[in-house]
């Protein structure tokens, strides 16, 4: 793993989350007030629904998405009122919606470094608490009333759930193509990273070419996110990763990883991945064996290079914004997702 | 069980089902219309979706609150549009997603006597189903284009949620009050039935009381349906209820029927109920003794008392519309609720 362990911790830039950083500042007030909405409409008379969210909500998410919401708003001149914040509020909730009922679904039992949510409530609570912040969106969608809000964010969710169950289809289908592969990680991902950047433009009232700018930048920063996530689950550091390492394996998951490693490998590397990731016949050895195929064929780097080419043409999808410290700011963040360690 | 299971198979009216099918045949064409409608949106590229999502339908519900919907609609006059048939399927598709996330969160693996979708296609799949047939339900809200509708809706899925967890909360605990369990079938129940009969109202146009004399129906009716459902869980033919009678007994769930004999009973009866439901203790003979101890405290007919109150107040929510047939057999929908069987 020497050769991918290092573009990944050591990385191109020299500390990848400066970008995030560099992003909140300037959209800081936003972005606080953005927290109290959160926090605000996660509570409910039934307790166990804010301690289950504030459970998450600890565990210290990136906020990578309403942060994105808040800046596109700021990028098209938005000013003066605070649908962005709501907005905001609204596209992390179904985000923490998705991650619970995910964690869930793949029987995970840590999420950002603690124990997720369904291993401390249990999966019950977990899927019910999923629903309601999905219902809270779609209250905050009300308040703020704009029926072309409303259209991005059910298409969004209605393709969110696509993604996941084709991604629960091709578990363990060595036969899943590339392109059903990134089919997956449009939906599960880019979608929701889509939507959150384009609201931004319809809050600010701007014309169709800049909003679909922002829903392609969106989408982009979301294929290379879940590209580099796909390709931390096998190449990152534990401890800094916060998950791990080795789930997607253990789970028979067909991220681009394994994928690439398969096609490139030989006829007995076809053999080892059909009995672990179609059989799911494993042993204490085998992650270990795995990673040393992906560092033979390259398949990381095959990931990361693919994560990068969307960052290109996510920036690309900002080039019709006049420069500010905003645009500069985003195109950063583009960088980062595939820069990043964790 | 003899006094109950009278009250329950022979029941006051001849037939209730008769009820339903008198309701739907004023509103056949729209209920045609309003099957297809779902039909059509449930599809998806993802193949799996539309075929779990089949499996429920198959399974041939009541389709009780799309008809709601429809007749209400009709009653408050409307005429000349599609739009009642479009919330209706949105209801559905709200209903089925609740039901899919239910049948998880209990482990059931019957539903409507056949194999429930969770037993068939996996828990998994039964989740980010339940997600996807939610999203569609908000698409169809934005294809509507009423806010007043999306935040009746959207208000309604929060609650649900809020019952659903609420009702989790008070498994397994005897301390629970009557109160906090009426809270918990509103919440979980009552609040779609009076969603789905305000918006009928709502597409018509017709003034606030009219709206809120069909929310307050609708509550009734849904208060009184789940009242009965809980006792049919204890008293139904079990082939006519299509479902395993005494599934909330086995999982310790907090209904009235339980609270009404244990609080009736003698201190050897609360221990039984302490064992039991608390400590989740339970041998092959004691579903039978629970329902012997029910029939002595008249249990299930206190639940059955409890439902016909409702039923009426059901009934006195529709007295400021004018008298006509579909006013008529949504009264005896209201009566129906109790009546029923299965």
């Amino acid at each position: 793993m020497a050769r991918a362990a290092t573009l990944l911790t050591a990385g191109p830039a020299p500390c990848s989350e400066d970008a995030l950083a560099a992003l909140a500042s300037l959209v800081g007030d936003d972005l606080v007030a953005c927290n109290r909405v959160i926090v605000q409409h996660m509570q409910s008379q039934v307790e166990l629904i804010p301690r289950l969210a504030a459970h998450l909500v600890a565990a210290g998410g990136k906020r990578l998405r309403p942060l994105l919401t808040l800046a596109c708003a700021r990028l098209c001149g938005y000013q003066g009122g605070t649908r962005h914040v709501h907005l905001a509020a609204c596209v992390e909730f179904i985000h923490t919606a998705t991650l619970l009922h995910d964690d869930v679904v793949d029987g995970s039992q840590l999420r950002r470094g603690l124990a997720s949510a369904n291993a401390v409530f249990g999966n019950e609570a977990s899927v019910l608490v999923g629903d309601f912040l999905f219902s809270r969106a779609f209250q905050l969608i009300t308040a703020d009333g704009s029926l072309h809000v409303l259209r991005i964010l059910s298409d969004a969710a209605a393709t969110i759930a696509e993604g996941e169950v084709l991604q629960l289809v091709t578990q363990n289908d060595l036969a899943t193509t590339e392109a059903r592969y990134l089919e997956v990680i449009q939906g599960k991902t880019a979608a929701l990273f889509a939507a959150a950047c384009q609201v931004g433009a319809v809050v600010a009232d701007r014309p169709a070419d800049e909003e679909q700018a922002l829903a392609d930048y969106g989408t982009a920063v979301g294929m290379a996110f879940q590209l580099v996530d796909d390709a931390l689950d096998y190449a990152a550091n534990q401890r800094l990763l916060g998950k791990t390492v080795g789930d997607d394996f253990r789970e028979g998951k067909i991220t681009l990883p394994v994928l690439a490693a398969y096609h490139a490998g030989s006829e007995a590397d076809r053999s080892f991945w059909k009995r672990t990731i179609e059989a799911s016949e494993q042993t204490e050895a085998d992650l270990e064996h795995a990673l040393a195929l992906m560092e033979r064929t390259g398949a990381i780097e095959t990931a990361l290079r693919r994560a990068a080419s969307y960052a290109e043409q996510a920036k690309a999808a900002l080039a019709i914004f006049a420069a500010s410290p905003i645009r500069q700011r985003l195109m950063e963040v583009a960088d980062y997702t595939v820069s990043r360690t964790r």
